[in-house]
């Protein structure tokens, strides 16, 4: 049985639609125990009673605004999101999937779950829609601002592993996010790490991306830091949340659009749904001694089932154990 | 009369398309005369006359994709960027306008138009499309990879000149593109700029912009570092492409879909027009002694005869000697 901690309190629709995400889970895989960290009154009105699923009561959530994510996961010990991660954390819980805020996230893999023994900084790496045939990993998009070459090289090391063993390509195509395609491209960082990537036979290293390539590239893991990450992945949900709010102005300006949208409203919703993230869960923070999944923070029940199944099959595909033994093998 | 130099051999579709973007513009401005740096025998068979064209035969061009460009304009007087940056150099003409390499048209900015006195670092700048009734400015995307807070500060002051005198925006607004929008966000880069931007007065400061709000931020500026906004533009560009490759797919894949597509076809045709970059121009070579307008490479007729309108208004609006005062001001 795959053991997972769920934080019912995180995200901007818990616990309601969090609940319900757990009732989809339990329902599509037989393979996993969860254990409910939230409001145990809630819990039990909405929750389809299973033998797989426990509660435990913890009513208080992490705000979703909070600032100082840090101080606040110290001193409230009784926080959802911090019990959800002590179980991890304890072993008592092989992974933890919340909706909460990313900064709570990323400090609660610091203090509370801990980094894994040799890995320098975590990277908090979500999946990107699927085009042209692939679902290709973003990292890091803000865990670290400032990184050095090195540890954007253990990123590739350890997501190479990830996609492995969760996706079953054997050998992970890594491209490094460039402002151009040459050797010798980008800023002083990507120089270096262009010269690493290329020496380790552990990265299948495809060279340079421009993002004009970032959902057609044929890699299936892309690296940078943590500042670059996060603007490229916010300006792909800016783009496309822009372009459908055109999409709509344009087909409503006229009468015959709206009678073409009639015939294709089927495909419009198609279009759409390629690109929700919901259909994808959410990001998996890689560097902590456990896996951790963090949905979207406006995850519905659907979306919060799939970050369940990300956490399944990364459970499942042995990765901490993997990334602890490459770890080990760097260290040596 | 406003008096800009041509490179006619700059362009994937040169020279053919840059000569009839000239008939356009001609016809379309009757303030502008233009000499024209290309090959002769071309242009006159292509060229509506007109006493306001003068023709200059350079029929060299400045290879698209070439690799060193400082050494091919240091060694090749005779191409035709050359000769049109020289132009703007020997004060004959006010700006020029070229389809050429990105590289090529920031290496002549340094090497033949030079910079002006106290502008520390040129910035290339963009238009992005228009959405929610504002073409915003992004700077810098690709001409400084790394770059000092002081010099960006810089590029918000001018662009701010060049903002308000091009569009009429009294105190255009200067947004930070950062990773968050609270003070504190970001690297020591963007914490150092965002007390730079808080205490000039010349520049109407708005505070830090997160990129899912790049189509839509009431700012009219968005300054960031080469690399940085390098990616936010092309991840742009890139994403557009494949919402627009995925909406077609969806469309066809049914009867219905085609039908309503019949129904559509004005409508969608006006949505790709709205994220078309041609009906722009170009892009903007700030701290130049000149204006300098890079037309895109794949830029068509009326593409390019945008690009010219462009920098026609930068002339009347007397940016470069606004600027000049500005950086005066600075240095004293």
């Amino acid at each position: 049985m795959i053991k997972l901690a769920v934080d019912i309190m995180g995200g901007d629709n818990a616990p309601i639609e969090i609940i319900k995400g757990v009732n989809i889970a339990i329902k599509d895989y037989d393979d996993i125990e969860l254990t409910l960290f939230g409001d145990e009154t809630v819990i039990k009105k909405y929750l389809i009673p299973s033998n797989r699923v426990k509660i435990v009561n913890a009513p208080k959530a992490l705000d979703m605004g909070e600032k100082d994510a840090i101080s606040a996961i110290r001193k409230n010990r009784d926080l959802s999101l911090v019990q959800a991660f002590n179980a991890v954390f304890n072993k008592e819980c092989d992974g933890v999937v919340t909706a909460g805020p990313t900064q709570g996230v990323i400090a609660g893999a610091h203090l509370i779950v801990r980094r894994m023994r040799g890995m320098k900084r975590v990277a908090l790496c979500p999946v990107l829609p699927q085009f042209a045939g692939k679902n290709r990993l973003l990292l890091d998009v803000g865990a670290n601002t400032e990184i050095r070459a090195e540890h954007i090289l253990q990123h590739a090391q350890i997501a190479s592993i990830y996609v492995r063993e969760t996706q079953g390509i054997k050998e992970p195509l890594v491209g490094l996010v460039n402002i151009g395609t040459e050797p010798g491209k980008g800023r002083d960082l990507e120089k270096e790490l262009f010269t690493l990537l290329s020496n380790d036979n552990s990265v299948n290293f495809y060279g340079n991306v421009e993002m004009k390539e970032i959902l057609s590239t044929p890699c299936d893991i892309l690296v940078t830091d943590g500042f670059s990450g996060n603007l490229v992945m916010k300006t792909m949900e800016g783009t496309a949340k822009a372009m459908g709010q055109a999409l709509k102005e344009e087909i409503s300006r006229t009468l015959s659009g709206k009678i073409g949208y009639l015939f294709m409203k089927k495909n419009l919703h198609n279009f759409k749904e390629r690109l929700n993230p919901d259909a994808i869960g959410g990001a998996v923070l890689f560097g902590a001694d456990g896996i951790i999944v963090k949905a979207h923070g406006s995850s519905n029940a659907f979306a919060f089932s799939r970050a369940i199944y990300q956490a399944r099959q990364a459970v499942k595909g042995h990765v901490v154990e993997l990334m602890k033994e490459k770890l080990v093998d760097i260290d040596g």
